[in-house]
């Protein structure tokens, strides 16, 4: 399957509808010396993004460049996806239907329909709200979103990366958290010129593991304690064709190193970020990606469930 | 009482002395119309500051400034100052004595002890607390780190506001919150000549509301839900004599602002601040603040207790 990569004025495009309408979110500087590394640590906060997490960026560019047909916007997503394709749809007008499944916890479809989507719960897993979606979208002139798998997507992603460029001037090492590779590919693409961009998985979700080592994106058994906001199924079309490009390779940590990352960045930053949102800083704090000079980590989401009432 | 109002080199030295050992703390700038603000809404994130909070600065420019005795440095608080003090000693290579409260937090005293401090529990409220440091420290060779009303303190704080001189070029009107009133004074000498610095009070710790009726520093009763952070006794005189020099007139906000505010930055920025980081922030949204245009609010802490373990 062949799959058209954005090319540099598609990433501009979107920065030019997204301005304004997105957060650019701020950047913390932390001396690489307090744990070890030999230049500075530079965490985006990308948590502070509108619906507390990156996937707002690449909602609302989809919408923008598509526009939504007369009965609105679709997603299938319990997750961050959901709340953002909900949020963007809300600050242009439109209606959006959101699939969620039934193994979603509450307080993320809470979180959804405070976003004033109409949400459709499915019994089941993620598979069983996607084939919902796809059903009824099949009848009704709507703009289906993707998760992470779609031109329009991963340009609305890539708005972090353009972003880092005017932030983190001269910095040549970006660390992104992968599931589907919307981010990654999003933020690879807009850095290629300069600056190289890690992909950091969690074991229990090895999207991008499995399809280098398969030559092509494939089905892997998805778990593990990051496995709400980056359990895809598999690497998105998009992010495997940007590792061939690229020549990517991924680093994969442990769910407790996770935890600990998690915790670090609470503990020495007063940042609290969903396990997701700390996988890039995982990679980093354990040794998984090796640092030779600044590195920039994208702390991707926050929507915790364990927060104060 | 006269006191002396640090100069604008003065500010300079600290800043100078603090560069590289505290944190820039990053600016999350929010397009106001959100919540109804005529121009943009700066948020600084001094949370992020190492210990959580702006208190790091005036400790560690008193300790850098004046040396420590041979026995060390000695603070009382079982708080945010206590936690500072002892980093900023530790991050010297020295000893720290931290006199505490009975009635403080365990968190908050096991915290203070994380950095490395030899914590002495006073039985009682803070002044007793207060009292056990003097009489320890009248028989020792170690330098006394105040809470607020320090020459050395004030200019550290006053950091934040040279940092928003780079950091928000152009905006007239700086928001903190008050209870001694060192991050008020600090701020307000720094930006002078660039901005106007509206302190904000809850209404259980009126300091500042109080001393401007009375045309001097009073000791008030202290309660509420900031308490723990805001609850100085009484503004210092630095604090007075900046409100006398500038005309400053504080705001007052409620306790159930306070929380709405906090629960307004979890919620829209996954900034999930103390009750007293919140207190300024709580002046804005409240109304209690009139705002004309950009306005930055400073988010002065995250040491909160009830987050994930």
């Amino acid at each position: 399957m062949s799959v058209r990569l954005p090319a540099a004025a598609d990433l501009q495009a979107a920065a030019e509808r997204l301005e304004g309408r997105v957060r650019t979110t701020p950047v913390l500087e932390l001396a690489g010396a307090e744990m070890g590394l030999p230049g500075r640590l530079l965490l985006k906060l990308e948590l502070s993004q509108h619906t507390g997490s990156f996937k707002a960026r690449g909602a609302l560019n989809s919408l923008l460049a598509a526009g939504a047909g007369s009965d609105g916007v679709v997603a299938a997503s319990g997750g961050n996806h959901g709340a953002a394709v909900a949020w963007a749809a809300r600050s242009l007008g439109l209606a959006a239907t959101v699939f969620v499944p039934s193994t979603s916890p509450a307080a993320k479809l809470d979180r959804v329909r405070s976003f004033g989507a109409d949400v459709r719960v499915v019994e089941g897993y993620y598979p069983a709200a996607a084939t919902a979606s796809s059903e009824w979208a099949a009848h009704r002139d709507v703009l289906a979103v993707p998760a992470y798998d779609g031109f329009d997507v991963v340009c609305g992603q890539a708005t972090v990366g353009i972003e880092l460029l005017d932030q983190a001037p001269g910095v040549a090492h970006v660390v992104v958290g992968c599931g589907g590779g919307g981010l990654f590919s999003g933020t690879a693409l807009a850095g290629a010129d300069a600056f190289t961009v890690t992909p950091v998985e969690p074991d229990g979700c090895p999207t991008m593991s499995a399809a280098l080592a398969a030559g092509r994106p494939v089905d892997v058994a998805v778990g593990g304690i990051a496995s709400d906001s980056m359990g895809a199924p598999r690497l998105g079309q998009t992010a495997f064709a940007v590792t061939r490009r690229l020549g990517t390779t991924s680093a994969l940590v442990t769910g407790a190193a996770v935890l600990e990352a998690r915790r670090w960045l609470w503990d020495r930053c007063r940042v609290l970020a969903e396990p997701g949102g700390a996988v890039a800083l995982a990679g980093v704090l354990s040794g998984a990606v090796p640092c030779a000079g600044d590195v920039v980590v994208v702390v991707s989401g926050g929507n915790s469930a364990d927060v104060p009432g």
